[in-house]
Order: C-alpha cells, then structure tokens, then sequence
C-alpha cells in the first residue's frame, strides 16, 4: 500500500515548547525523535520509505523533510497554505502518479503515539485487504478505548467487535459527555476514531466528486501543469476548509472499522502526552532534569535547564530556555488561551 | 545610636534564586534593589553611613560590599565562618572600637522588608531612647502583627500596648500552632519578633559573660591583636552555634519591647515575599514577564524569561536562567527540601 503522513498544522497546545516554526509534529515528546520520524519508521514495514508521502505547508517542508532523511524529497509534499484535511488529503492524492493512486492509500496524521506497533500493523494491513476486496469504499481504524475520554470522537459499530475485525460504522460521535462516554467504553459497540483512512485514491476522487465537488473541481485546477505559483496558492487558498471527517466520512454509506487493539493516543495536548508516558511509583511523568517532592501525578517537562516541585498534584510544568507553563493537566487544551493572549500582546518573541 | 546589619546566612529558602554566591539579602526581591542596600537606606536616617557597620560571612564581603558602595569597607566584618548569631553579634561588637561599644547599637537583619519606614525609624528611636535612659538592658522591636503567622516568634507583653510603647517582655514563644497564633492577634498583648535589638554594646558583652561565658571567652580570645588567620578561623570554627533569642534574650530579666506598627515581614520564604508584593485584581502577585490565565492568588515571579499559568491557584512559580520551582505558596518553607536534595545529588551547578 502507498503511505501517506499528514504533517501540517500549527500544534499551538504544545507551547511553550511547540511554536511557529517548530510544532508538535516536529517535536521530541516521547524520546527517541520527533513525531513526525516515529511515524514514518512506524508505517515503513507497512509500505515501504519509497512508497511512502507526506503532506505538510510550503512553509514546514524543509524541516520535515530534514526530519525524514530516507524519504525523497520529492514526495514530501508542501501545501500553499494550510486549509484541513480534505483539502490536504484530496490534493495529496490528485498529486501523486495515477498507477499510487490507483493503490490501497493508508493516511494517518504524524503526531500520534502508538504503543503495540505491530498490532496497529496487522490493524491497518486488515484494513488495506477489505479496501482492497471491495468491502468498504474507506475503512478506517478505531482504536479500542483504553478510557472514557472526553475529548475524542468515537466511531460507533453494530455490535462490539473484535481487535481486528473489519465492520461497517453506524455513526460518527464527536466528544460526548463524560456519562456518554462512559456508556460507549461499557459498551464495546465504539471505538475511538484515530483519524487513520484507507481507500483507493482514485475512488477517494471519486467520492470527493459526488459530496465536496466544489473542493474536487479545485482539486482538480491545481493539477494542470502550466499554473504559475501565484495562481496555485490563489486557487489553494480559496478551497473549502473542511475536515475530511465532517467534510466525508460521516457523509458515506459504506465506510468499514478496522479495530486496533494496540494503545493509542493523539497526544492532543500536555495532559494527554502524560498519559503516553510511563509514570514513576507517585504517579510522576517525567522528561529531562526533573525533580520531585512530595508530589503526585504531574507531568515534569524539562526541555531545557531544571524543573523542581514541591506539594503539587496532577499538574503539567513545563520549561523551555525562555518560558515556563503552569497548568492542571484536566485543563492542558486551554494553552490556546495563553497563546492567543502573547498574538493579542504582540510576542512573537514567545510564538 | 550604631547600626549593625546581619547579613551573613545561606537564604536557601529562595532557591532557584538564591545560590550559594548569591544568598537572599543580595536578591532584589522586591525592586529597588537588593535587600541589604535597602536596610542599609533604611537604617541611615538613623545612625548615619559612618556609623554602619554589617557583619557577613567573609566569603559573602566583597559582595555585600558592592551592594553598599557608601560604606567604608573596614565596617564590613567578614565572619571567618558563618556560625549563628550569637556568635557573629558578639565578635562585631567586641570588634568595634571601645567608644562606639559603648554606645547604643541597634542590631538587625539584612534580609526583611518594611512597609513604613517612617513609623519603623521612630520605634526604633523610642526603643534606643529607653535604652539609654537604662529602662532596660536590651530593647527588642515588637510588630503589631497583621496576620496571625504560624512561622514567626512571638514576644508577650504584660498588657496591650501602643505603637511606640516601651515595655518588659514577659516571655518569647516560638512559632505557636495556628489557634495560638489567632489568640494572639486577637488579644493584643502579642507581637512578632523581628530579630532587631537595641543595647550598649559594653552591656551586651557583660551579659555575653553571664550567660554564654564561653562564647565570651572566645570571643575575647579573637580580639588579640597578634593572632594569625588559622588561628583565627579554628577559634571562630569553635564558638559555640547558637541564636541570640535562645541562647540570651529568652534568659534575660530586663528585656524591653518597643511596639512597631509599620507593616514588617522577614521575607521568609516565596510564600512570604508574596504579602509584601502588591496584588493585582485576581490576587496575583508578579515579578518580570508573566502571564495568568483565569489563575488565582499566585506568586509569579520571572528572573529570567517567561512564567505563564493557566487555572492553579496559590502556588509560587519561580523561573530563573536554569530553573523553575512550583510549591504551594502555604509550603514554600519546604524549598529547603530540594536544596537538600540536590546536595545529595551533587548538583552543586544548581546550588
């Protein structure tokens, strides 16, 4: 199958440590490399580096690229300007060769942890061969949920399901409530929806033609061959910014759930990152200098000098070598407040 | 009257600001300054710069030196080693020449901050005036206290007493349990202790002799004029370690109190600095380049970059060049528990 890594996006809830020109996809959070290199050696055995895409903005592809040294450069693939994942995903595709578009195409974001890599292998494998069968015109992954978060959408099947099995989707749900989630993890009929699509990438276009036409009819201007850089990035910016998710999927009669058993997280902001990493015996998670009294539950992030606690509980302390973030981890997606107020302030400095 | 000015001590309660190098009384703590030169502006109204002296610890000398550039460095006594204060009172006394021993000296700490120096000055005069009236061996300042503090030392009087008032102390008590400390405040008849003394400094050395004779004795042997610094320094290294309070003012009979309403706190720990700083609208306190987010009664103190805080409440946040602390402000004393930590660490880069 042909890979293709969605690598855009600014990752503002990573500050202080995510900024303009280096976000979460870019960024060291678990050890052992940047996101975006995790996941291209995660999907390698899959399809192979020289079968393998990334799409990112014009404005990141040269430190992505310098991230993927065995991907040639030529398919890391720098958007005009940043719009969603439909647009991404439908030019990504309308740009590659006919014969890989003709393939099984298996795309999935690049700032993702997975724990069992070779269950989400075998998961996204089953996948690729009910594509490839005919069963479904997209298939996408559902990760069997290890808790009621709140904060995921769910992808909802007739009946529990095996790890493994392939079934049609019933209906997509977007963050429910704490009860509404606690009902679908009791349940086993939802699994958590990892944003991960296989389909045939002609089909793909296909689809895109009968639901966003509007967006296929752009697509499909920005592949004639004569266009000049001012009118690519004048058409790609007018494209209808649209998750494929609100934009496709949940618009589609005949879309499969592959189920992964295999640890999953979207490491959706320091709170969420804390639970991919592994805690010491009070419940601490910690990377670089850290030190620890007498407090339980935190996220210690030392990216640069020294970070000591004394007495507190569930908090993420972040440090960077200009900026330090204080926050209880229940409440890491509210970054985005403290990154509005420094844009609101003029701090391009800390951006 | 003498001013003589403590200024030796270690102040490990402000770490990551405070190092070895640089202790609490070299710290602008409070803007303006550091807090030793700020004594020292306070104290000369009273006494006049050619009438300070400060006694360190002769590793600190030239340090504190540099902060007070209008006094002689000959009144800047370098303790061989850093004792307690006993020991460091009495051999700058007993170092000063016999004319000004036999004046009032009016001893106090480096390190604290007062809100009306006015009303301090004149309470201070009052207390030496008594003194030199002979109502009392020693005078010690007594603050109205403002909060019924569970850290500090208490001095009970016979009966409420006035601002200005002088009268005996009946009894020191010792960080009392928080029930105490609220019957204190209520009563009136209590007052915080604030380590400032007014004797002759002749008297001093007689009581020294009473009550403490073998630290009088060695400090009589330090006075010789031939001895060489080895000799110095091991005689130094064996005076007994004791605090002033306990090992005299808690066992003398006439012990005067001069009542001082001006607003005082001895800058003990991160928690304590925060009542001396102003507050915003949502009870945060800041120093240098910070930013709160629907956060709540927080010490936000930046030395060096940026301190941002989303949702916590009541916690000190302290960011210097290579660290970051977070402790509850009500367990900020408890910073003394990382410093031992990182002694046991050997990391003597952060200390």
């Amino acid at each position: 199958m042909i890979g293709l890594i969605l690598a855009g996006g600014i990752g503002s809830r990573f500050w202080p440590l995510s900024r303009r020109s280096r976000p979460k996809q870019l960024l060291d959070l678990l050890g052992g490399g940047s996101l975006v290199a995790a996941t291209a050696r995660r999907v390698e055995p899959l399809c192979g580096a020289e079968r393998t895409w990334v799409c990112t903005t014009g404005d990141l592809a040269a430190a992505v690229a310098a991230e993927l040294p065995g991907l040639d450069s030529s398919r890391i693939l720098g958007e005009p300007s940043g719009r969603n994942t439909a647009p991404a995903i439908g030019w990504a595709v309308r740009t590659m060769p006919e014969a890989a578009r003709r393939e099984v195409i298996a795309v999935m974001p690049s700032d993702h942890w997975v724990a069992d890599e070779d269950a989400f292998r075998e998961a996204v494998r089953r996948g690729a061969m009910a594509v490839e069968r005919g069963d479904h015109d997209v298939v996408t992954v559902g990760i069997a949920p290890a808790w009621p978060e709140t904060g995921y959408g769910y992808l909802e099947l007739e009946a529990p399901a095996e790890p493994l099995s392939v079934s049609p989707v019933l209906r997509f749900t977007e963050k429910p409530d704490a009860e509404k989630a606690a009902r679908f993890v009791a349940g086993g009929r939802h699994f958590w929806n990892a944003g991960i699509f296989l389909f045939r990438g002609t089909v793909l276009l296909d689809l895109y033609r009968e639901h966003l036409p509007e967006l296929a009819a752009g697509i499909e201007r920005l592949a004639a061959d004569d266009l000049g850089a001012a009118r690519r990035r004048e058409i790609y910016a007018g494209l209808e910014s649209v998750s494929i998710d609100y934009g496709l999927m949940e618009r589609l009669d005949s879309i499969g759930c592959v189920v992964a058993d295999c640890g999953w997280n979207d490491i959706g902001s320091w709170g969420l990152l804390a639970e991919a990493l592994p805690a010491d015996g009070d419940g601490n998670r910690t990377v670089g200098d850290t030190l620890a009294v007498d407090a339980r539950d935190n996220l210690l992030f030392a990216d640069e000098g020294a970070v000591a606690v004394i007495g507190v509980e569930g908090l993420a302390v972040v440090r960077t070598g200009d900026s330090v973030l204080v926050v209880p981890r229940e409440r890491a997606q509210d970054v985005r407040e403290v990154v509005e107020r420094l844009v609101a302030r003029g701090r391009l400095d800390l951006l």
